[in-house]
Formats: C-alpha cells, sequence, structure tokens
C-alpha cells in the first residue's frame, strides 16, 4: 500500500492518517510518497508512486487537488486495484470542481481502478489480518461486528468517539464522501458478503441511486438488519405544485416510503442509531412486542410503561403461574403486575429470583429489568444476578439503570455479557419500536409485482394525440378513457351545451346526479363553485345550470359555456390516488381518503413505483382514516381488494407511461359493492419536454 | 433539630440520613434520639425527644411504623414545628396503612404540626445559612438556584445524581412521599416565595388536589418557570363510557389540559426535565422562534434544521449585511446561509469571527454554536471564542458539541460561563420547543371568565323534574330547552306519530329536513340508521318514516312509533362540543369537529372547566382541523367569535350545575351567518346519585 502525499514537513492530514496507518499495526507494507521528502515518519518515501519498489494493491491520496488527476495516472500504471481520495475541493465546491471530479473519474474507470471519494475520511477495517486505519481522525475504533457508512467525514467521526464511549464496535467503517465512483450501495454489497459484519449502520445525506438502494436494501436487510439516520428531513420544504399529489410530496416522502420498503430502520437521531446498535449487537431481534418490566422502584416503571405503549408495545398481566410462584419469596408490598415493582429494598437476590420466575413466563418477548440504584443497594451485585438469570433465556433482554453514572462497573459488566444498558426508559421503548418495526417487515410476504391485461395501445394513442396537439394534461373524458384502458372503473361523462340537452341528458343518465363546468376550462373546479352534486330534479338541473353559467361570467371570444354531467354516486367513500415525480426517487404512488383527510390532515401514504400486492395492501391500511374504509358508524366495509387492485393497475399505467408527471385520480369512490366503485374525475399533467 | 431513630447498630437509613446531615454541615444542632443508645456516631443521643434539652424546630422520625404515632405525640408535647416522616408502611400499602396515616395526620393537626411524608426520602435546602442534607441517598446535591419536588425517593434520588453529573445545582430539594399533610402545592407555593429558587424541577405521579394546583401553578408560571415530569400518560387507558366526549377523555387529557393552562412546561422524559432546566439556569428564555445555526460541519446542521424546524423553530437566511460582512474573512467554501457552515477547517479564530458578525443580526433569537470536533481543533480554544463573542449578547445562546465525550474541559468551561452545552442537536431544538411554548403561554392575555346572563331557574326545573321522575338523561327536546336557557342557539324538533303528520310539519318547518326515530327511544340513532337527512319532498317525508317504522320493526307493547323532524341546517360545518368529568381534575370542557374528526381522528382539545376567553379561543385554534373554520375550498369563515361564546356559555352551564356527568352537543353546526350557527342534537347524562 502506499499513502501518497504523507509529508514530515506540512500536511497534517497525511501526517495523521500515516500515524493512524502505523499505530494500528497494518498487516502489510507501507510506503510514503512524497516529491518533496525522503524519510516520513521514519519511513522511507517516495517521489512517485512509480518509484515504490512492490506491488501496490490500495494507494490513499492527500494532496493538493491539482494533482490528484495526474496521481492517479500514475497509480493506474502502477498497477493499483483500490484508491481513496482524501483530498477535497471537487465536486462540493461548485462547476469547477465538479468538472476536476469528472476528468479524475475517467481517468480511474480507464484504469479499472475502483475508488472511494474524493473529499471523504478515509476507511476502517479492524479484521486483524488486515488491520488498517486509514482515516485522520483521533478516534481509534474498537473491533466489532458492525459496518458503518457515513457520507459526512466530520459526523463519521463524531459518531466513531460516540462508539468508542459506548464501547460499540466497528467491521468496517467507509466514508463515502463525493461518491464520484463508490458509492453506499457498493459497500452495502461489500457488507452484505463481509462474513465480519452482522448489522449495518449508515449515516446519509442523500441517496446516489435511490433505485438500486431500494433493490439492494430490500435484500440485505433478509440477512442483515440496516440502521440508518437519514438527515434532511424537513429541508426540502414545500415546492409548489399544481395539484395536491404534488404537493403532499414536497415533504420527505420519499424517503419514508424507500424505508417502508428496504425494511431499513430509520432512526432520528445519532442517539437513537447506537440505542438501536446496541440492541441488534447483544441481543435477538425480539419475537413480538410483549414487554415485561421488573423493577426495584414505581417511578420509572410507570415511565417505562408510558414510553412502551406509547412506542406501541404490549404488557400484558404477569400469568398466574407466575404470580403463584413470585408470592412463595417477594415482599408482601410488591406489586405483582407488570410493571413488577419488586418496592426498594430489593437487591441481587430479588432481581435473581424474580427474574427466575419471569423468564419462562410465555407472555413475554421482551425482559426489560430496571434498576434505580439506592443506597442500600450493591449495583454489582444487581448485575451479576440481572445476567446470570437471563444469559441463556431465548427472550430479548434490555436493562435500565436509571440515570446511572456513578457506577459503572456494574454497566461494563453487564455490556461485557451481553446485555445492554440504557440510562432512561425511553430509549429503550423506541428501540423495541424500531426492531419492532423490522421483525414485522421480516415477517411479511415479499409481494408481488402483479401484470394486468390492458389497452397499452389505447393510451399511447390519446397520449400521442394530446402530445401531438400540445395538450398540457389529459382531462374529463380523456383522462376517463386512460383509466377504463388500463382497468380502473370510471364514471363517464356526458356533455349539454343547454339548459334544454342538460335536462335529457340528465333523465337519461338518471338521476341524482353531478353537474360541473366543461367549457371555459377551470383546474380547480370545487373551489371556484364549478361543481353541483346531489342534483334530484329537472327543476335542480335547470337551477344549476343558470347558476354555473352565471358563475362563469362573461366568456372569451370563441369559447362556448357547457357544462358535463355524471352519475352521482353515492353511499362510497371518497378515496384519492396518485403518482407525483420525487426529484430522486422518481414516481411515488399515492393513497388517501379525499377531500379534507388528503388536504387538511395530510393522511396519506407513499411508495416508490412499482408497487408490490403486499405495499399496496400495506399502503392502504397505513392511513390513520382506515376505519372508515372498514366499516364506521355501521356502514358496510368497502371493497378492499377491488382498491388494492386499482392502485397496482395504477402502477402499471405509471411503470408503462414515463410522460406524466403527475396523476391525480381524485375521487376515487369505493364501496361495498364493485359495481359503484368508480374514478369520477382524474387528471394526468403530460411531463414538459 | 431532632433526629429520632438514627441507631449505631441497625438502622440503615437513619444512619445515613445522620451522616448526611453531619457531613452537609448544618448549621444548627443535631440531637439523636433512639431509646436504645446513648451515643450515635459520637454524639450523645437522647432517649425520647422530650429529654433533649433544647428546643427542636424539626424532627425527622425514621422509626418502626408502629411508633411513628407516639412519637409525634412527643413532639407535639415538645413544641416541635416541622415533621419529616421518612418511614414507610403508611397509605401505600393498603387499608390497614391508610388508617394509621389518618392517625398520625390528626396527631400532627392537633399540634399544628406541619409534617412532610410519611414514606419520603427526605430534604435538602442548600442555602448555607442552613445546609441541610436530610436524605438517605448517597448524593449530596450542589448549591444552585432550582427548587425540586418529587413525589418518588428512588427518582429523587436518581434525578439528584444525574443532575451532579451535569453540574447542575439546587437550592431546595423535597421528597413529598404520601403527602398526608405538605403537598406539592405548599412546596410549590413556598418556592415561589424562596429567594434562592429561580426555577422549579417536578417529578410527579399525580395530583393531590388538581384544582388547587392550576390556580397556584398557573400564577407561579408567571414569575419562576415550572418544568414537569408528569408520568402515567398511558396508564388511564381507555374506560368504557356512555358516548363520545367521555371515550375520549380517557387518554392524558385531563393533565395536558392542566398544563396548557397552567404554562407549567410538561417534558416526556428526565432527560428533557434537564436539558430544559440548564437552558432556564444558564440563559434567558428566547424571545422568539427564529434560530440561527453556526457549525464547522454540514451534517449536524442538517440534524440541527430537521430537528429545529420539527420543533416548530424558524430559521431565517442571514441578512444581506451579516452575508456582506462574513463574506470578508470566512472561506470562501463557506454556505452563508443558515445553517452558517464554515466548513472542516474552522477554528477558535472563525469561530469568534462569525459568531461577532452574527450576533448583531436582529434576525434571531437564538443562536446556536455546533462543533464537530475534528482533530485539527482545539477544542478549548472553540470554546473560549464562543464565550468570548457571546458572553455579553441579549440573545439565547444554546451550544451543541457534537457527539462530545472526548474533552470535557470544554464543556466544563462553557458551563461555568453560562453556557449550557448540548451533545446532540435534537435535544436543543425540544428544549427550544418547550421555552418558546412557555414565552407564548406568558406573552398571552391572562384571559377572563365571562358571565353571560342565562335563565338559570328554567334549566333548575327541567332538572328537577327529570330527576324526580327518575330520567338518565336529558335528550331531544329537554336538551334543546336546557341549551337555549343558556343562550346557545338550537334547532327545534317537532315530533310526529303519522306519515301525514310527518308531511305537514315537515311543510310547515320548510324543506330541506332532518328525520330520526323518537320512540321508541335509541342511544346511537345514527349508527343504527335511525337518522335521514336532507329529505326534500313529501314523498321523500313519506318514504323515510315507512323506512324507519320498518327499521324499528315490532313495538314493545305500549310503545308508539314516533319520528323527531328538524330544519335540515346546510352549508355549515359540524362541530362537536362537551364535557366530562375526569376523576381528578373534574368537569373538562371538549370541543372537536364532527363525526370522522372527532371519532377516527381523535382531533379534539380539552381544558379545565372553567374556561376563561383566552382558553375557549385556544382551545378552537389548537385542532388540527381548525383550518376548515378559516374558510376551506373557497368557503366562508365560520364566525369564531359565535364558537367561542357558545365555548363559554357551555362552560357557565356546567360551572352552575354540577349534576351532570357528561354533556355532548354533536352536532353544533357553525357558519359564516350567525343565524344558522345551531346545534342540532345533544345529550345530558344525568350523574348516578
Amino acid at each position: 500500500m502506499a499513502v501518497i502525499g504523507a509529508s514530515s514537513t506540512k500536511g497534517k492530514i497525511g501526517r495523521e492518517i500515516l500515524h493512524n496507518i502505523l499505530r494500528a499495526e497494518f498487516n502489510g507494507k507501507v510506503f510514503p510518497v512524497n516529491p518533496k521528502a525522503s524519510v516520513i515518519q521514519s519511513i522511507k518515501s517516495y517521489s512517485t508512486i512509480l518509484d515504490v519498489p512492490d506491488a501496490v494493491d490500495l494507494a490513499i491520496l492527500i494532496i493538493p487537488k491539482e494533482f490528484v488527476k495526474e496521481a492517479a495516472v500514475q497509480c493506474g500504471e502502477k498497477g493499483v486495484k483500490g484508491l481513496i481520495v482524501i483530498t477535497a475541493g471537487f465536486s462540493e465546491v461548485g462547476p469547477e470542481g465538479k468538472k476536476r471530479e469528472q476528468e479524475l473519474l475517467e481517468v480511474v474507470n480507464e484504469y479499472g481502478i475502483r475508488m472511494m471519494g474524493p473529499n471523504c475520511f478515509g476507511a476502517v477495517n479492524t479484521d486483524p489480518r488486515i488491520s488498517l486505519n486509514a482515516t485522520f481522525g483521533k478516534v481509534y475504533p474498537r473491533p466489532g461486528r458492525i459496518g458503518f457508512i457515513t457520507q459526512s467525514g466530520a459526523m463519521g467521526e463524531a459518531i466513531m468517539s460516540h462508539a468508542n464511549e459506548l464501547g460499540i464496535g466497528f467491521s468496517i467503517v467507509a466514508s463515502i464522501g463525493n461518491k464520484a465512483d463508490m458509492s453506499s450501495n457498493d459497500v452495502l454489497e461489500y457488507l452484505r458478503d463481509d462474513p465480519h459484519t452482522d448489522i449495518i449502520l449508515m449515516y446519509l445525506e442523500n441517496f446516489g441511486n435511490p433505485v438500486n438502494f431500494t433493490k439492494i436494501a430490500r435484500e440485505i436487510s433478509r440477512v442483515k438488519p440496516i440502521v440508518a439516520v437519514k438527515s434532511g428531513r424537513t429541508k426540502l420544504g414545500a415546492a409548489a405544485a399544481s395539484s395536491h399529489t404534488g404537493a403532499l410530496a414536497g415533504l420527505d416522502v420519499g424517503v419514508d416510503a424507500l424505508f417502508e420498503q428496504t425494511g431499513v430502520m430509520r432512526v432520528d437521531t445519532v442517539e437513537e442509531l447506537f440505542d438501536v446498535a446496541s440492541a441488534l449487537v447483544k441481543q435477538p431481534v425480539p419475537k413480538g412486542n410483549r414487554v415485561v418490566v421488573v423493577t426495584n422502584a414505581g417511578g420509572p416503571g410507570i415511565l417505562a410503561t408510558d414510553a412502551l405503549i406509547s412506542n406501541g408495545m404490549e404488557m400484558p398481566a404477569l400469568s398466574p403461574a407466575t404470580v403463584k410462584n413470585l408470592r412463595t419469596f417477594a415482599s408482601a408490598n410488591a406489586s405483582f403486575s407488570n410493571p413488577m415493582d419488586m418496592v426498594a429494598g430489593a437487591a441481587g437476590r430479588e432481581f435473581k429470583m424474580t427474574l427466575d420466575a419471569i423468564k419462562t413466563d410465555k407472555r413475554y418477548d421482551t425482559i426489560m429489568p430496571i434498576l434505580v440504584p439506592p443506597v442500600t443497594v450493591d449495583q454489582m451485585e444487581v448485575a451479576r444476578s440481572i445476567h446470570e438469570s437471563l444469559a441463556d433465556v431465548d427472550k430479548t433482554v434490555l436493562t435500565c439503570f436509571f440515570g446511572a453514572g456513578e457506577k459503572p462497573e456494574a454497566i461494563e459488566y453487564l455490556k461485557d455479557h451481553n446485555i445492554p444498558v440504557y440510562i432512561f426508559p425511553e430509549a429503550i421503548a423506541k428501540t423495541l419500536a424500531a426492531l419492532t418495526k423490522y421483525r414485522r417487515w421480516l415477517s411479511k410476504p415479499r409481494g408481488k409485482h402483479r401484470n394486468f391485461k390492458v389497452d397499452q395501445a389505447k393510451v399511447q394513442a390519446i397520449v400521442d394525440e394530446a402530445m401531438s396537439s400540445g395538450q398540457a394534461a389529459l382531462v374529463g373524458k380523456q383522462a376517463i378513457e386512460v383509466l377504463r384502458a388500463y382497468g380502473i372503473p370510471a364514471a363517464g361523462y356526458r356533455y349539454a351545451f343547454s339548459v334544454k340537452e342538460a335536462v335529457d341528458t340528465a333523465t337519461e343518465i338518471g338521476f341524482p346526479v353531478v353537474m360541473k363546468i366543461n367549457t371555459p376550462a377551470i383546474l380547480h373546479k370545487t373551489e371556484a363553485g364549478g361543481v353541483m352534486v346531489d342534483l334530484r330534479h329537472p327543476r335542480e338541473i335547470r337551477a344549476a345550470y343558470l347558476n354555473l353559467e352565471k358563475r362563469v361570467g362573461k366568456l372569451k371570444k370563441g369559447e362556448k359555456f357547457s357544462v358535463a354531467l355524471q352519475q352521482m354516486i353515492t353511499g362510497g367513500v371518497e378515496t384519492v390516488m396518485g403518482m407525483t415525480i420525487d426529484p430522486s426517487f422518481g414516481p411515488l404512488i399515492m393513497f388517501g381518503l379525499g377531500g379534507i383527510f388528503v388536504e387538511i390532515m395530510k393522511d396519506v401514504s407513499f411508495r416508490i413505483n412499482p408497487l408490490t400486492d403486499t405495499e399496496a395492501r400495506e399502503m392502504i391500511r397505513s392511513i390513520r382514516s382506515y376505519p372508515l374504509l372498514t366499516g364506521f358508524r355501521g356502514s358496510a366495509p368497502v371493497d378492499l381488494k377491488m382498491l388494492e387492485e386499482t392502485l397496482l393497475r395504477l402502477s402499471q399505467l405509471v411503470k408503462d407511461f414515463d410522460c406524466f408527471s403527475e396523476i391525480d385520480i381524485n375521487p376515487f369512490i369505493i364501496s361495498d359493492d364493485k359495481s359503484l366503485c368508480k374514478a369520477v374525475d382524474a387528471r394526468l399533467i403530460i411531463r414538459k419536454q
């Protein structure tokens, strides 16, 4: 391995990296390269990599940005296979740097070199056969079974430092920097196959190729858990968008959908990242969400209960057999409920006996002992008791030493014996929530992509015609025809250009009907008062027609007033479905209940297209207003199968046609009677060419 | 002072207390009392308190529970004014203990002694003129300006220990135990007047007298901030209740309402308690919610932005003048936005210059410097620069040393200089959210209780009649009359016992009308299909009548089918208001939007009765669906004044009549036209005698 640019006189970062490599006792040879020095840190140094006598596998560049390209060429000539470019000043600093990065990338591609960076913090591999710490941080991470990918060097160091304090070790640390060549996806694939890595942590600021990430992460999550902090949650802000689907997607929904679909556990903070990681490293993923709390004080027991229940855990009562068993020895003042409060006198002996009695209770998946260290109790003794009792249990064990800090030996003891310890019960509750979500994801059927028989040619014809005539969107009749071609039922339109025509058409359709302004074209008809619903009588048709005509007011030259008439569908539930394009994630499918639910309550779900049947099912079930679909106030449950199928058909339409930038089916009426399930209005915005 | 029960032979707790008192160098005389010892910890001991030669102000009892009462009598005879009873085994252990506590209370009442406990952890007063640590914990708290009230001894010690680690000191620590005599309210009143206390922290499990607490805390919050962890958030569970208001109140709404109304900052965890306390001790409450972040690394800047925005903060861009100023010295790679990313090279000098430039920018209320400690930077230098630049600024300063832990000197330095330091930016965001909420509460008008002219006598007459005839509830006509007597407009009922009567009545009322089953009585009419709305034609009346009659089916003997007819109010927004009795907080007033908003989205607000005008205003504005009231999709904004007044009239009704256990006004239609604002249905459940 050659370290290019390490200097004894200046270049602090190069010196640090070389120092770290030497300190970590790299299991190989190191050759410093620097045109101005012959010795660096007591090691013979070479002018260029071409002068190095041995073959070189990996080169680390820490040289002025102007010389990086030339050095890369020399590496290529030398036959180097891997390159870590620490040097900054590339795509992160604007167009000039971007160009520099592009040129560098061309060099490495030409020579078939794989490159990490530029603008990265380096990499660590703690495998004793390698023992490489090629970073310039002050932190030397412990060996462990966590692979860690970070997009920010500064965060990488801060996180490694925090991990050291928590006693958490790493197999690999990879700072991917600008990801010019190697991306987090590449490192993920490496970690999937790395026998030294059991768990993968990520700190991400954006996704290079989210479609690839989705594919790779979904597979890896099946075998190794991935936990990620993705920052930038609120940064996108709400970009102005021409329709509801677009505006709603202006949040972080693409990222959330991606995590939902891949099983990657998303956490909000670096603290939570390690809370979850500590549990994954030392304990099995809980088999269910049932927790028993065993505590020596009431207060933290209540705090734990609050936190567990709010995080979706269950706390079943102790089984009668367990209570009977406990009563043979426990204090009469104990509570014998869940939380099981042993009261303040409880010491090691009581913890041991109580946990022994409870660990066989089949009602629980997780055991959570809490110790509030009182004056009279030897914490080390309690730690030993917890370990003795629970070392061999086939449940998940997460311990809380409430507010601890005085006697770290006891905590260290438990950690060394694979029992994670937390200072506050809330951290355990959040951790269990993440693990439970992961377990549920693991146990879900993988899902299939359905392929319906549809009339793709017909849609193509409508699109071609619309595009050739310069239309910005498909609305009204055209939109309805597109949906029907994809097997999505839709209520047809009939147009009327006079009161008489309107009355006749309505009578033909059958009352009640809906009347909308057809021409002149108005985008948000409801807001403009351009929609009259539930018209039940020729008299009402007449009034509505005149009312709408009056609303439109003076017409432009050549315009003629007309209305669209449609069967009024009653008794169902209004839903909304649609598609919007996320700049990074591509098409997202959206689902929610109509009107206020979408617009005020923002109660919608998004998934990255294409959807599997499992995903369609889930996105329907994940909205808060879902109970409205399963029978509310005595109404019949809607046809959920039909709704799922409609989403899958929409997904297929989106997959087949990339010419739409946005689709809104609003409302799609769904009811218990399949024949009444229908799209009433739709709009497909054509992507600007 | 006498310590009663401290023993040299057994009684570990008594020994610890005496030891703590001596170690803290109590500024007065201590007399141990124990019938079996003549010397305890080298101090002369007395058989009973009556043998103590000097006058005694405070006695601390740590003796077997059986002897507590007798000792209390002796204290009374001795003229003791204050008693701390550490001994457990009173009301917390069941009926026998409850009786024991009652007897003890009678003794102290008789002698005019104020008592803390029993079953408490003791008390601390760090005032150097007193210097008392009468607790049995291992922790000796630092002196400081925080008064701390805890209901749990174990939590008290854990919290004191955690505070010591954080370098936070206390003026007073009071463990109130079973609160037989002195409650948290009494201690609160003491702390209000205590010149050594600026901030009050509380750990609470329940409220002894929430009405008093509300009154006291509301006043104290004006002068000293109160921060509380109230556990038991989810414990109440959802008690089965006969109506919506009741079921919705089965959450923690009483407690939340109380905190809303008193300005007490409620935090979820002990960690947050100290995050907020650290800011309050060292920094002013921010004047607004505008934050500027200054960081040496992008990653934590983004994490901070996410956390701040999600917690309701604003992050305006730097002013042009500030940017111009910064450009004169900052790195060209810096971001000049908010967060201001100085990039990784930034050290003490850059922090100083950047903060100097930013601190005069009037766009911000809070400055949040973030340091991610990289290899090249001296943390102490950065700490000094932050202090030098910001020591005299009139904004709030909260600093983040991201993931820190390696160089605590720098952090200690800042803390010693009144700049709180947090390890993760999320803690700062949550802290600012709590402080901002408090500031908003402080700046709100205090609110007035309105007193409307109402016909109380009429309601009394209706209630008397109903009670004497054994009615369980006021419904239909009676309920409408009660509302009208209190100036709440309500749509009248007319009854019909035949199709013909129904048609005639409907024609008289004017179409459209609503028809409901009147007799036989059905509680949830809508669910049972007993309500037909929007009937517009005699033909529809006929059909509806027959349909309802058919639904009712076979009548019991003596029953006669009838319907209630009511004007159909269209075009408004359905709201729901009501009252439910919380077991601790008494009557709570509820408000929300009708139907699904209340029942599925649980989008309601509660306040403890009686309401002030400010509170009525707020409870309307605090629901998520509030935008529906201010004009949605082009509809006119509703008459909010009218809505507020209606809530205040309901509040007055609830205050005047304690005979109701539950009130539901559902729906109350509200629109822009005051004459159309009306209660359509109501039900007042009469409290069981």
